[in-house]
């Protein structure tokens, strides 16, 4: 299959060429890397599609009287000057040693890891692991990471990773509110928490009307709570065993929460041992850089009572059709999207790629590896507690595993500063002590150098005696499954990621039209700064004036995305999407409350929107009112109107897709926002489909208020095979002074995220990407991803009916596939998915915002050849629907019904009633390259009845 | 396929371990990493072998008498602690624009290019790609290597890369003189070729007893040189047609060399138009980064007569066993290890991973993109020619493409100065002249610093006249075939790479058990510094205070490398290990000549010698005299002493390889030696396996006086499918002074490189193994490494006879199974080696040492699992082989024959008296994992009948 274009028969005129030099500038360098049909493509796809040039088929497509009133302003530039610019950059951040803890550590990314997994497209350009044959090497890693979850918290139920460890806790206290037996509104919080976990559940309690009740442990009224969090160990350092205080919750029907540190229960008493019902915390120090913040993966797991109520994605084992053990995602029910204003959690992402990162880690060390980190850590600190002891210093707490804290009354800033002079950062604590958390990279330079900036000048040997009580240790196994006893030779672990990896499919091989997900390149001068050392090593709390790069990043790409959504402010606290809806409608609701107008809790939403909107709503304490569609999927103009009339001066918000979650830009959205302002709301438009206005429509200038930007869709963050993900929100000025605060910035009230700038590291990756494009380029790949699409459903509208086309016949970046009819003759949308896979491709978003349909989204990134491909797949299954409606085969026995082929079916007798070659190499797949799936149709329904979702015993492999 | 062990069913108990720390220190941070067998593993081989100790086996496999004095001393380092300390070396290396042209140019290095290929361990773990079955990837980007240096050349025939410009002028000139109808016996070296091009050329003329005579070209005087070689555009930036001088040449019956740029002729006359017979040149600037040296990829191009006498490997075109097209390496009859004492290059390896990086920089840019880059480059050039023009510089030449020089008198240190002042280093030349080189990387900035180096303030626009006669002008066109002109979207690229990589078997999916090739781990942190800026960036003549961290490093890993082998001085210099011989006789050959015996030109070899060993004695001007060797395999020690006696005072040398090339520590190396030295001659002992020496034993304590290090084998450089190399020599103190010497360090004569430290950016992976490892680490190592041989030995010793045991009855680090009675039967070893890709394994060498066996080198780097999945492997083929002996299936019909199996057969017509799983999944094979070569088996006969060394035409793809 030849994927070029054909040359053309003379290419060069030496003579000619010579006086008219080459047009080959910085777009052609830059900017042709991310768009992928080249010009004579593009001439050709207008063709097809039906118009004499690009700039008409936006003019057909996105209503004028909306287009954006200047052009982005900036150049672009080259790869090269891009790099060269991140390196003048990174110089301005400072990298000390950060011993500030605090939920954050340093350690020491296994450079096999870093190379094979962070740096790896096959890894990090993979979607979440929705269709599960195509996704079996990273639902194993995420599997591990789970039975690692589970084995060192003594709970059995693990999640696949959460944002971070202070909206996990948040997520927590809302599983509690939900499960306990008690009446109770008020919720524990033990004030050994992380301080920015107190300011998360702060803002996520209130909307609920629940009360957060802050005390030491002791403090605690058991039966005045519906739950209580703890932090183990503490955030000052104390290590404490909670088992009386939980059965104290316990006996008035409470639930327990601990939040706790993965590395110390390597060592110490679990809480599982303790009777926690939940344990929280974040994954971080387990080989995942700091990165100012993030991203990290963070981790949940709860009693297996709890389980159905637990947020997140969970992996589960099931079998394929040949009976063969298949991961997949469990209990998609509960997720949060689907219960909708019923949700209590809008989380709908994870940190797959870092809880990938996290588990390979513990593969790499084992149990008895990390073990000896804890255990090195931890007589790190003990040697500092007793050096600094026995200097006569004031140091708690009595019981401790890496924390310290040193009483330094008035001598706070000196020394700290002293601490600075030596490469250190400390922990500022109140007005008179300083804390010190030891981590994996601390050794005997790190040791003397602490002890120097107290002036103490022989720091004493390791310490050998424990900094705790001998009975807080831990006297369970962990980590048993052979998995974390593999040969952990360097060339083994290579090769199992690289086995893992070639499992699944990810963008690196194919286009992966998922509709509303924006899967664009994301380039590899995007990616490279990630893993440069002064981006990735600093603590997210560390002095401004050590953070220089990261601040002038973050300023830049502020005002660039600025000029984009024609808003005047942002805030990069959210670190998901989902975070970013929750964190707008929360600065809505705080402008309300400003303005006196606390009544104001109605919101809008129409019935097409996607079910995080409704689900955040809840979440901002607002009532959903949902709007009707028009017959066209429009939103229902007169029914929103009169919706807004009816809340009159309750109306807080209206929350609306643009273009629509159906691929349209409707005519009607600055009306909408007109009549949402007219009755006193907020317009909040969710920046999903971003992609479809960068360059040509400013939100702003339509009249929304707040949108969040998904810079894991539009602007090149990789999905990671389910996260990272990044959910900035920008506000017009009148609502700038209500975004997040956070106590390590601002000092302000209302953060979302545990860190002031979420996963700052990859905001690396969106400024990159609108450096390298410039403003005309990024307008330029809004324009293309538009033609991909409409050349898509103008090439496929024969086969497949193209639902809700604007009103000039045209989509917007996507487009829907009607599969319906196709019911009748007993093929589904799962047949067709799954069909794909043989075809090479991984299935377009299913059954969404319409069931039973299909939608495309196939991004500016595709070239034509590759559209090409993944048309020629979908007429090729159309005609194996066709055989099944004409009677020439029955669904059953079609091949649509046995995709996706592999490699088994091959070997195995073979008694089907079309030929192997129909069944493996179909329109699109590649002959030399063919992309086989390592298990067959995965069994959704026995996975949820025969739920494992830790790594199955050893005798479970036998069979392989 | 369970690769781990079992776990300890009761792991950790929390109260005992707590008070016995966990032994886990740096040691099994970082040797565990490359040591692939744990401990329990190791114990249950060593029962196998039937020894109590590892330490008993190296008794019984070590002789007593050869081991080494003392134990290496340095201390192991952590991943870490080694990226740490990296990073502290790197600043001590100044990045500084260097314009000073002489072969190495500033360059963009794309990223996706860096990270797909040069970063992915899927590239450079490759072995070279001998078995085409699994290595058609590589052999496809090589093809477009060779079909770009074939249209860029303007000449028809390409090889697969050289070492560098230099030797690959050195090369030409000995093809010259091969294929010379002139009797002459001088060759003509243009004086505007690269100084360092000279160097080597007079170094590599002098033993043949080839005259150079050096002038400008129109001082040759055609008929008294066998050939010529000039360089185009010259050293100094001339650009001149040469047609004239060809013409005379050729009308004298001599050959005509050019050394050229490739980026040059994309818009200049391309030397096939002018009549050249040879071209070479480097394809650094093609996107490869200057690493202070290397490693880089030069080429050769020459007429279609000179084909089959072209020195270097050439990629050809075949077909499978189903007639689909299928690539291999042609005409392999010509290598110059085939040929013996009868070479006159030694050439045996390439640049490959190099040479595929500048293919695929050719296809990112495509000709336009080429084109336009050197249309830029020149532009500038001309910008700054006029802008001193205009300030009354005296500028030369009139003719030029990117290189000017510039006559300052006096003022040249004032110049150079003024130019380090704004970043920038120019080219000292002669006494009063400074050159400029334009490259890719050059801007506005750049033009604006160099002028104001010349006190020009205001840099005047871009030219637009040529500055070069517009006759100069290239008339044809170039890269013309499809891949050229793929669509260059980055996930095109991405993908494209991707399916390259995916169709080849390298040390990230399986053991390469090469014997004598030594494919042990290339761990990602010894990796990670080779992409670093401060390290990639620099040209190898700046300043040396430019290059501290270099300095630092260079001079760090020469002084272990001394430790380990006992020897008293390095050169870096050679990059490959046939360069290190041919260097290490040049050095005792000079030794000699010092003191007047120029009679010495004997050199003893052993009849197991590689084949590069009589090469590269022949190149160094020895006459070989072959010894016998004895039944067991050993030196004949009499023969040896009676041809030492006979040769008396005319014995040069005598070369060795210790342990053998059978696989033995043979007892009598200190009596070679003795003799040796006692008629005067010199030892060389070929460091082709001093991965069973290491820590055990030092050559320079033995008695030998130089050796060559494969760092690519011994010491962790991968081998890039191909390349690079290095090849330092060590020498004990009485050779130092005689040791290759280069113009830009110490100018001395009997430079063998073009740069002084080789390939020196990859020593710095050598260097990081080092100091991972610790002494005590590396000892381990070839303990484990003898270990992994003597175990393989003693589990198939049953099935397959092993060759050559030592007189306890032990194997050294490889050992040699004998296939040869299979023959009987008809299986020959070529089936043994395609079934082992059904297994999922690359063959071992093949057929030598001795004819009809394979010998297999596993490396101290696989695990127990690992080995036990090859014995396996050959376990299954050896049953096969009975089948047949036995009669049950013919040789014809059996699996053997029809191997490799792949997913064509699978699909087709299934007529083989065996089942397809036996086929596709015999002992070894990964079932879900399963490795699928992308062709059958390869018909060599064939594709050297219908010789194609470039891309095929689009029709040829037709079927695909």
């Amino acid at each position: 299959m030849a994927l070029w274009t054909k040359p053309p028969t003379k290419l060069l005129s030496g003579k000619i060429m010579a006086f008219t030099p080459t047009r080959y500038d910085t777009y052609d360098f830059a900017n042709r890397r991310h768009i992928g049909p080249s010009p004579a493509e593009m001439e050709e796809m207008l063709k097809v599609v039906g118009v004499p040039s690009l700039e008409a088929l936006i003019d057909e497509t996105v209503p004028q009287a909306i287009r954006q009133s200047t052009p982005l302003s900036w150049a672009p530039m080259t790869e090269h000057a891009l790099l060269d610019k991140l390196r003048e950059v990174q110089k301005k951040n400072q990298v000390m040693t950060s011993l500030i803890g605090q939920g954050y550590y340093g350690t020491a990314t296994p450079p096999v890891i870093q190379r094979n997994i962070l740096e790896n497209p096959a890894w990090y350009t993979a979607y979440t692991p929705y269709q599960p044959e195509i996704a079996q090497g990273r639902l194993e890693a995420l599997l591990n990471y789970q039975t690692m979850v589970a084995d060192l918290t003594g709970l059995p139920v693990a999640n696949a990773s959460l944002l971070d460890e202070s909206t996990a806790a948040a997520e927590a206290m809302m599983m509690a509110h939900r499960a306990s037996k008690s009446k109770a509104q008020a919720f524990f919080v033990d004030l050994n928490l992380h301080p920015q976990t107190v300011d998360v559940l702060e803002t996520r309690a209130a909307p609920f009307g629940i009360t957060i009740v802050k005390g030491q442990p002791d403090e605690m009224l058991p039966d005045q709570v519906f739950g209580a969090i703890f932090q183990y160990p503490g955030t000052y350092g104390h290590v404490r065993d909670f088992t009386d205080y939980i059965a104290m919750l316990h006996a008035a029907g409470g639930i327990a929460v601990m939040a706790t540190d993965l590395l110390a229960l390597c060592l110490l008493k679990e809480p599982g041992a303790m009777g926690a019902d939940i344990a929280v915390g974040s994954a971080q120090r387990f080989g995942v850089p700091m990165g100012y913040g993030g991203p990290h993966a963070a981790f949940m797991a709860c009693r297996d009572a709890l389980k159905r109520t637990m947020p997140g994605r969970i992996v589960g084992v099931s079998i394929d059709a040949r009976g063969n053990k298949a991961y997949r995602l469990a209990l998609q029910t509960r997720e949060q999207h689907i219960r909708r204003e019923k949700a209590t959690s809008n989380v709908c992402t994870a940190q797959a790629l870092l809880a990938v990162m996290a588990s390979f880690y513990a593969v790499f060390h084992g149990p008895m590896g990390l073990r000896a980190i804890a255990e090195r850590v931890h007589f790190n600190a003990v040697r500092l507690h007793d050096a600094l002891v026995a200097a006569g210093a004031d140091v708690a707490p009595q019981a401790y595993f890496d924390t310290i804290t040193v009483r330094v009354g008035v001598g706070q800033m000196g020394i700290m500063a002293a601490a600075r002079q030596n490469g250190l950062n400390f922990r500022k604590v109140g007005e008179g002590r300083v804390g010190i958390s030891v981590d994996e990279l601390t050794d005997d330079d790190v040791i003397a150098r602490v002890l120097a900036a107290f002036g103490i000048s022989d720091p004493p040997p390791a310490g050998t005696h424990l900094g705790f009580p001998e009975e807080m240790l831990r006297e369970t196994d962990y980590l048993t499954h052979p998995v974390f006893h593999m040969n952990r030779a360097e060339s083994e672990m290579m090769r199992y990621m690289r086995r893992l990896s070639d499992r699944d499919l990810a963008l690196d091989r194919a286009m992966i039209p998922l509709g509303s997900c924006t899967m664009k390149l994301n380039a590899a001068a995007e990616m490279a700064p990630l893993t440069w050392h002064r981006f990735n090593s600093l603590h997210p709390f560390v002095p401004a004036d050590q953070a220089g790069g990261y601040a002038e990043m973050i300023e830049d790409l502020t005002a660039k995305l600025c000029e984009i959504t024609g808003y005047d402010a942002f805030s990069m606290q959210p670190n998901s999407g989902a975070q970013g809806e929750y964190a707008g409608l929360m600065t809505i609701a705080a402008y309300h409350r400003s303005r006196g107008d606390t009544q104001r809790d109605v919101c809008l939403i129409p019935m097409s929107a996607h079910g995080t909107n409704p689900a955040s709503a809840a979440m901002a304490g607002m009532k959903v009112v949902v709007v009707k569609s028009a017959p066209n999927g429009d939103v229902d103009i007169e029914d929103f109107a009169a919706k807004a009339a009816a809340a009159g001066d309750t109306l807080a918000a209206c929350m609306i897709t643009y273009p629509s979650t159906h691929g349209v830009f409707e005519e009607t959205v600055k009306t909408i926002c007109q009549i949402t302002h007219e009755h006193g709301g907020q317009v909040y438009l969710d920046g999903a489909n971003m992609n479809a206005l960068v360059g040509l429509v400013r939100p702003g200038e339509c009249g929304s208020d707040v949108s969040h930007l998904n810079l894991h869709k539009t602007f090149a963050i990789p999905h990671g095979g389910g996260g990272p993900g990044m959910g900035p929100i920008g506000v017009k000025a009148h609502l700038a002074p209500f975004l997040p605060g956070h106590s390590e910035t601002d000092g302000k009230p209302g953060a979302v995220s545990a860190a002031p700038y979420g996963s700052a590291s990859v905001l690396l990756i969106s400024w990159a990407y609108c450096l390298m494009m410039g403003g005309a380029g990024l307008a330029q790949a809004t324009r293309v991803a538009i033609l991909n699409a409409n050349y898509i459903a103008a090439r496929l509208r024969a086969s497949y009916p193209i639902l809700f086309m604007g009103n000039r016949g045209r989509v917007a970046h996507e487009c829907i596939l009607d599969t319906r009819p196709f019911a009748d003759v007993g093929v589904t949308v799962d047949d067709i998915a799954k069909r794909l896979i043989d075809n090479g491709f991984h299935a377009p978003t299913m059954s969404w915002p319409v069931a039973g349909t299909l939608m495309v989204e196939p991004t500016e990134s595709e070239t034509k050849a590759e559209l090409d491909r993944f048309i020629a797949a979908l007429e090729a299954i159309r005609a194996e629907v066709r055989d099944v409606a004409e009677g020439r085969i029955s669904a059953e026995d079609s091949p649509l019904r046995h995709a996706p082929h592999t490699v088994e079916d091959l070997v195995a007798e073979w008694d089907r009633p079309y030929s192997r070659e129909q069944g493996c190499f179909p329109p699109g797949a590649f002959r030399v390259d063919k992309y086989w799936p390592p298990v067959g149709r995965v069994d959704n329904a026995y996975g949820d009845r025969n739920l494992v979702c830790t790594c199955p015993p050893l005798e479970a492999w036998a069979a392989e």
